[in-house]
């Protein structure tokens, strides 16, 4: 189940023509009754952002959408002001099948960067996307699949919780990407939609914090995208009183959003196919959690830790000389660092540990690594996987 | 020519049983008449730095030193307490041969992290050293020799200045490194040597300049050492007057020490194993030269980038999006991105150019890069190299 599960949303995905291998290149998402609908959206921070970046921003200006259009094959990035021009003209193609304004039409592209876009495949694929649309587990799954780029799997997810006022809410969702996969095709995308009535800000709120404490929180090689785009929409469907402020509602829609996006977050990690090892890192006992998550994404980014990591080897004295370039407050001597629960390293220097134990560890595919700061409580935790040949091959030409 | 080329110094490499393979691990330098000269040192900024590092900069607090003793094969990193007995016992090893006092002994090591310093090789080996010690190109040699881990050529360079009272001054250096080549022995290491007499506080400010041009200007992996130093000995054996201030001494001095150190680093560039490409890549036009600064250490740390051009694919579009991701200011739209002087986007967008031109040019080993920000007249150079198969074989593994 995807973006279709939750009461009010329709999808299709289609072939237009983007790919050269003719796969599936175009999706749409709306709302049922095709009326405008509160919605949020974060994007990329890097200041070359695509295109349909820039038109998306603007299209969540009064905090509305009724639909989404997505093509995958050609990001729309470096393009400039025809770019923009053919962004804007998706959003128009949809809005027109649709009987909406373009300004209701978010716009997301994912692929190659500094081609312009193909739009003779998108004027006649956009109204085919827009026939297409329906209900369902089988329509969510055909948009899924057409932002796919590099990905070898579908991505889609679903979460539940009943709120205050008694009702059940769903959150629905799917993804694309990530960077591991095929970064010349990096960025990564996702839809979410709920059912849930839910403020403007407060539906932003929500997001921001689920992002930021799973996408964001996967890491493999610190490249940020042109495109990196998740958007939210919410009909309201579900009927419950309005979620308007912070308080215990804010609290579930967000863990429904953080949970659909932690499973988008780990599918994609799973779909890692340069990578060999998947490591989950805490950082624990920093100065606050912001100098863990500075300290985790250090660690995380690091070419030699994630090279040793595909030499199963539990080469400790990086992911210290990396803690000491993090920026975080950092006592050398008072580190610990384990794999896998087996401590290698304590006071800053090496701990003894059983050998044997810890290379039949160090040869899973799931790492665990933890390393304890010992000089507060600030923690973080941060997801990567390993450096691999592959990830070079997958590389090192632009597909 | 190396350390010994100026006046007024001695060197020796002799190998100890540090390394298993018997190659030589042990280096000393040394003034001639062993009396204290004015030194200064650039040291990582890494919170987790190696004890030989902590004990050089304590040493160092007087501005003088007598002689330098490094040692590869282990960084006594990541050692504790112990390491820094270790390191300390280096230096009175080293200065009990020479009938000085340890603070005037700088220590430096390079190797693998986490490890106990092997100190009955160095109890041996250090007095052998000492006893080893003489001038000329060969003693000089053989310290290069000394220091090397997975370099596979020496590098040494020399350079002369003549300053206002016409006295011609010598710089000298060593060094081994850098990440490059196995960044499991990441470390860079350079001991220069001056004839030069010039005030302390001067040869800092000279040395720091230099460094910040050369070594700093290279970027492999974006990881720092914990290990990484650059000092720098002047004997005064030229007689010029003493250089105390600013001015055109103390600029023809940094030049000299900039020569070197440029040799140096270019050296190290081209001794890089795993790499295929030495990128030189030019950011012009920025707002500063901070911030030309910035996002050339950016673009050249970028695994994608790094990447693309093992696999001979100019692939601009990673390089404008790294831009846009590095913090310097930005207009996307009026970047220009050259390769080998083929401009390749420009406006931001891509830009018409010679296919076979580009294509020819980007099969060469030497790349010259080329992003004009067009927003200011700030400019910065640096240095790098690609990312390959080659470079993760080498980091695989401890050894």
């Amino acid at each position: 189940m995807s973006v279709t599960a939750p009461e009010g949303f329709e999808a299709a995905g289609v072939a237009c023509g983007i790919k050269p291998s003719g796969a599936s290149d175009l999706a749409v998402v709306a709302t049922a009754d095709r009326s405008p609908v509160t919605a949020a959206g974060v994007f990329t921070s890097n200041l070359a952002c695509a295109a349909p970046v820039q038109i998306s921003r603007r299209h969540l200006g009064d905090g509305t959408a009724a639909a989404v259009v997505l093509s995958s094959g050609n990001a729309n990035a470096a393009t400039g002001e025809q770019g923009r021009r053919d962004a804007r003209r998706m959003c128009e193609l949809a809005a027109s099948g649709l009987g909406i304004v373009p300004e209701d039409v978010l716009v997301c592209s994912t692929g190659l960067i500094g081609i312009p876009m193909p739009m003779a495949a998108l004027e006649e694929g956009v109204p085919k996307a827009v026939v297409a649309l329906a209900g369902g587990p089988e329509a969510g799954a055909d948009a899924a699949e057409a932002i796919m780029t590099t990905d070898t799997v579908v991505k889609q997810a679903v979460a539940t919780t009943t709120i205050s006022d008694g009702t059940t809410i769903t959150v629905g969702g799917m993804a694309k990407g990530a960077a591991m996969l095929a970064p010349s095709m990096a960025t990564m995308l996702a839809v979410l939609t709920t059912d849930a009535a839910v403020a403007s800000d407060v539906l932003d709120e929500a997001l921001t914090h689920a992002v930021d404490q799973t996408f964001n929180a996967l890491v493999v090689d610190a490249c940020t995208s042109t495109n990196d785009t998740v958007v939210v929409l919410a009909s309201g469907a579900a009927g419950n009183v309005r979620i308007d402020d912070g308080g215990t509602d804010l609290a579930a829609l967000t863990d429904a959003l953080k949970s659909v996006c932690d499973q988008l977050a780990t599918a994609m990690a799973a779909d890692a196919e340069g990578a060999t090892k998947l490591v989950t890192l805490d950082v624990i006992g920093a100065g606050n959690d912001d100098d863990a998550r500075r300290a985790a994404r250090k660690v995380a980014s690091s070419q030699l830790v994630q090279c040793s990591l595909y030499g199963c080897d539990p080469y400790w004295g990086r992911v210290l000389s990396e803690l000491g370039t993090s920026g975080a407050q950092l006592e050398p001597e008072k580190v610990e660092i384990a794999y896998n629960g087996i401590t290698v390293c304590r006071d800053g220097i090496a701990a003894a540990h059983d050998e044997s134990a810890l290379a039949t560890a160090m040869a899973e595919r799931d790492i665990h690594l933890t390393c304890d700061l010992h000089v507060g409580t600030g923690k973080a935790t941060m997801r990567f996987t390993d450096l691999t040949h592959a990830y070079i091959d997958e590389n090192t030409g632009t597909s």
